[in-house]
């Protein structure tokens, strides 16, 4: 949890810089894409990018912070913007797995993969060294799932099943939305950043040897 | 419509941005492209590109100024440059759609695809929630309809037939044009850019879907 | 031909600017791709990159002039730089053409298509509005032809079988050698960049049009 | 052997260079990749890139030094770092190879023929004009042959094996780990850097043409 190890501030600015990375990349364009990063613990205070705003020129100032129920409770973007319609997937993810950071995306081949392996519920990566920058993999003979969930607009009913999809698979890294994209996360910043990084890879490996 | 909040040079500059950001994306490349914004509504002025320029250099002072007829009647390039053989089908889109900003823009999947989907009269994207990046749509559960039509090189009689097209299909955001890329629009720079990126994502996912 | 509106010098640094631009696209990677600009017309001088330079780093500095048998005559780079082994090759494209600057580039595409389609004798590119790029293309109603020629280590004797091509189909903008990639050329360096961009988009369509 | 002509800065400056280099490509995401330069040749010392770091912001004084045993003996970055796990492989390289300069990337296309060609012991690339850019290769009629070496976790004893097969095929310029990456080398940084391009790029080639 990255609270003790930076100001507010800094941590506002390192999340738009994730933002305008993933941006950068083709993996959040046309407004689309959200992320955050959790603020305080005790209470839960997650601060996340503003709805409907350009990912590529985002800024630390416009965050905005929730709470535990996705109410808006502050953050130095309060007076201008509003979270996310998908904050009740980040917290979802915040309480299943302690992630410090959380990372959605829309990259061409996580969209095209998560709709040509929904039947199966999901996608497995197997086999490639890549997959040891997922937190806790240490070989290469690793079988990675990426459960892929349906897609809906009603995410504050949504995102207890996609809860239970994550704790009924402690073991997973990321999650697609079929026909959507990528959620990541990781205990901070830079691992939420290694992860979004190795699953994009891995999704292009995957789909380019199809 | 953009006039109200921008002086003339901000609306050249952001109109020459427009035209960068696009070439920068190998959207635009080789003189290839032309994009125009609304200058004023009563009469119609429209500042647009000048035919024929390098899109990657171009620069607020280049642009030119026509009237709803499509004759130049100024802008800072006046001197220099002449109005785009496309103005037309601008003027078109303007007229049918209420446009502020228009992009045209030469991509290789809008090349692609405008010619693999021609028979069909046009492509339908359909299921995808980055189509919510579009205006007015507020879920995935959307088909989004992409005229193809013709190409020629006589936009002066052939922008009636697109103005046409367009007014049958109100809830369309872009217009292929077979073999030749693709055409959307916005309110303002802001939405023009969204919707360009939101087509131009879509139209790469359904390209390396097929 | 450009050198009556260049210093030499001038005219250097914009040879280098074509050479570090096209590695910047992937299109001169590991010190391939060579590039060349008339320094004067009678008698004939071509300014050209030197043998074994990483196009990402070449400057206008490093370049050295041939004469018309391709035998080194001077140029900013003469005491450390020799010519390409392909300046035979520019020479003839400058006689059969009279090119003002010329372009080869190793892109992906150009090699893999001069290869598939080599059978044939050249790649023919149909329909495409962005054809009007090329000079004297006044309608996408154009069928451009490229000529495949296959490749050698020996251009000094090569350069005139393709000189022959050339004055043969006086038609052509480019011109492919097998598994080799694309030579391109213009009037002066404007046109030379503006035909690059536009083959190598039109070879992208074609390659993923296949 | 690059240590007469550099201080120690200057070597670890450019062995940071190569690495973000390959990051910025695409190479090197998620931690992936690492990266060395003989800094001594007797007794041996590797400077080699730090396990776990981001290749995108590694800096010089990041650097650790290894002995010929593959134990830390020094190096800028020693009291942070820790060699790679995989520097076993990289004093096999310059052992059978007298290299001056290793690099091991993942990138997308070596990773996916890696695998497709793993039955066969390895991957032929031939007839490609790019072959050139190989040291000691002077025509594009050549035969480059690639070996492809099974995935392991324990490089400590896989070394001997990857050592056998480089000195079996003293011709080769690169190796590929089965679905993991691509190791090359040269002289020097310059020339490690060319291999590293034109194997990428043929690489993407023979992808594409598949």
């Amino acid at each position: 949890m990255p609270a003790a190890v930076e100001t507010a501030q800094e941590r506002a600015e390192k999340l738009a810089e994730l933002a305008r990375g993933a941006y950068a990349r083709g993996w959040a364009l046309g407004t689309s894409g959200n992320f955050s990063a959790v603020a305080a613990a005790e209470p839960l205070r997650l601060l996340i990018t503003p709805s409907g705003v350009d990912k590529g020129a985002v800024r630390g100032e416009d965050m905005v912070e929730v709470d535990a129920d996705g109410r808006m409770v502050g953050g130095p973007g309060a007076a201008t913007g509003r979270p996310s319609a998908e904050t009740s997937l980040h917290l979802a993810i915040v309480r299943a797995r302690g992630a410090g950071a959380v990372s959605h995306t829309h990259s061409v081949w996580s969209t095209v993969l998560s709709d040509a392996a929904a039947e199966k519920g999901g996608l497995a990566i197997e086999g490639y060294e890549m997959l040891k920058g997922l937190d806790g993999v240490v070989t290469h003979e690793h079988r990675e799932w990426l459960p892929i969930v349906e897609n809906t607009q009603d995410w504050s009913a949504g995102a207890a099943g996609v809860e239970a999809v994550l704790r009924q698979r402690p073991d997973t890294h990321g999650l697609l939305i079929r026909r959507h994209g990528l959620y990541t996360w990781g205990r901070d910043f830079d691992e939420a950043v290694r992860h979004l990084e190795v699953l994009e890879f891995l999704l292009e490996v995957v789909g380019r040897s199809g």
